[in-house]
């Protein structure tokens, strides 16, 4: 066990957590949030659509407010949390983030699958030219193995990103398997090494530990899970399970604990829990966009819209292969009438 | 790693759920819930007060219906699943646990505090001669230093209890600690080794399969993650976990996925989460019936209700202390005006 003494929190309800209330942030809520979070000495507040910067649309679900309004506003009240963003090459474009660096942004979160860190490169070196803090942020990490995820990770090293991150976006990881992942690129790069957990397995905080266990120093978390599919590692428990372990991440404990009772949670709809939808997602390892496509294809072809998700898992089918999802429920309605 | 090939579930949602109800369980919903959970083939699934046989009192919370009652209703449904019954010496007696035996209850797990094992030994004895498959449930076991679980773990084993259960009551340990200790127990008992986790943490999953991983193979679970605190290690979560481990649990994963949303959530006034109370009794490490006292005492000391519940966990304050709770805040508010 690598002993870490010091781990640097990522909070990412203010871009993860969009996708929990349906990207309706106010610019109120985003600057009592961030004002907080700055107080309480959280390093990196992530701000941007719940999909990254330009993903307010109906195909991603329609922004209440401007991102570029909630980035400044976070912005203005952040003198030590360094604002950052997220950005999907294809969702968002260059002038996306140099339009948010120019509004103060000073880490920039370039996320690709995790087969294609290729398509980063351009984004992560206009990231640096800007001055910004870049990350590498490799989605639905679970569906690469790991040498294959090595190989993506050391793309981004070359571009220059200064962290490369584990990412668990359909919550389907177990600890064992974060272990590998994380192992396998602590040992062969130079940067830092991040993870970003969900809980659709309810295992967000044990995955998260068992990174920092191999060597992850970058974080994410989210105030009061608020984040797709299950939600997030829960940054305020998070700080209070490091607390225990005696490592550092200097961070107010109940500073953060006052900000998600009386900040946050009075703002959500409801609150985020493990339901059939998310853990068939983190069962199956798909993307969250695939659960209504399936349960209309399911009604369709009489069959377990859940088959269909955990067979298109098997097949490790990804974002724009949705037409896979109809050819899978036939497939499954023809064995079962065999 | 021990690889376990098959873990046996008990179900406590109708028992530590409880709690999370303020015990107004009605014969329908327990008749309802129990009915389905034999359907998707539950091993055991335990209906008593939160509190154990005989709990329903002004102190510990009156149960809406006489938990007699709720016993008679599940047994009538379960002829696969076991029904079992929690008893705590000096709240239960051994007439509570004869009269479960005779409505058809098959297994007693007889808890103690973790120090505490020597008052179990009557109550086992008298399950075993009531022809009942019999558990020993070391509460708050993160009190103990693992050598001491261990003499109290062997005590239980010593009256002929079939199982020994690591039960972490306040949701307060962490992976590390419940491998140390579940290692201990499977390497010195003869009999079964049990984890019931708590979710104050968030880490009752990280924590369950940490158990398995040494050795453990009886495991409580509950729906929706109902019961005491932040909540159990979500049953329905827990056997797609399993699934994906191909480790054998003999529950029907999409049965129990449904009994949760279907049947359960919908009785429930709130969903489950981690908030800033039951994550302070995570952290600090202590009853949950601690807060209010703590609240109280910090009011009118003028000092923080968590620091002192945080100071009553260092000096490991056990219930029928909680004169100790005003002497602390007395203490943390004369140090805080030196």
């Amino acid at each position: 066990m690598t002993n870490q003494s010091e781990i640097k929190i990522t909070e990412v309800a203010l871009r993860d957590g969009s996708h929990a209330i349906s990207h309706q942030y106010t610019v109120d809520q985003v600057t009592a949030t961030a004002k907080a979070l700055n107080e309480a000495h959280v390093p990196y507040i992530e701000v941007s659509h719940g999909d990254g910067l330009g993903g307010s649309s109906l195909q991603y679900g329609l922004s209440k407010t401007n991102e570029l309004e909630l980035i400044e506003a976070a912005v203005s009240v952040a003198d030590f949390s360094k604002i950052a963003v997220l950005l999907l090459p294809g969702i968002g474009t260059i002038e996306d983030l140099k339009e948010a660096a120019n509004l103060g942004a000073k880490m920039a979160r370039v996320a690709t699958h995790v087969t294609e860190a290729d398509v980063s490169k351009q984004h992560i070196q206009t990231a640096r030219d800007l001055g910004m803090e870049t990350v590498g942020f490799l989605m639905m990490s679970h569906m690469a193995p790991t040498d294959k995820l090595l190989e993506q990770a050391k793309l981004m090293e070359s571009y220059g990103a200064d962290t490369v991150y584990v990412v668990d976006s359909a919550g389907a990881l177990l600890p064992n398997q974060v272990k590998e992942r994380i192992k396998a690129l602590k040992q062969a790069l130079n940067i830092n090494i991040g993870f970003h957990g969900h809980n659709n397995l309810s295992l967000a905080m044990g995955n998260t530990l068992a990174a920092i266990e191999e060597g992850a120093t970058r974080i994410d978390g989210s105030i009061r899970c608020l984040g797709a599919g299950a939600g997030n590692t829960q940054t305020e428990v998070l700080v209070a399970v490091l607390e225990k372990m005696g490592i550092q991440t200097g961070i107010d404990l109940y500073k953060i604990m006052d900000i998600a009772e009386d900040i946050v949670a009075p703002y959500l709809p409801k609150p985020q829990e493990i339901n059939r939808d998310s853990l068939t997602l983190g069962y199956a390892g798909v993307y969250s966009s695939f659960l209504l496509h399936a349960n209309r294809a399911a009604e369709k072809f009489s069959v377990e819209s859940r088959d269909i998700l955990v067979e298109l898992g098997k097949r490790e089918i990804v974002g724009g292969q949705e037409d896979m999802i109809v050819d899978v429920a036939a497939e499954l309605s023809k064995a079962a009438r065999k």
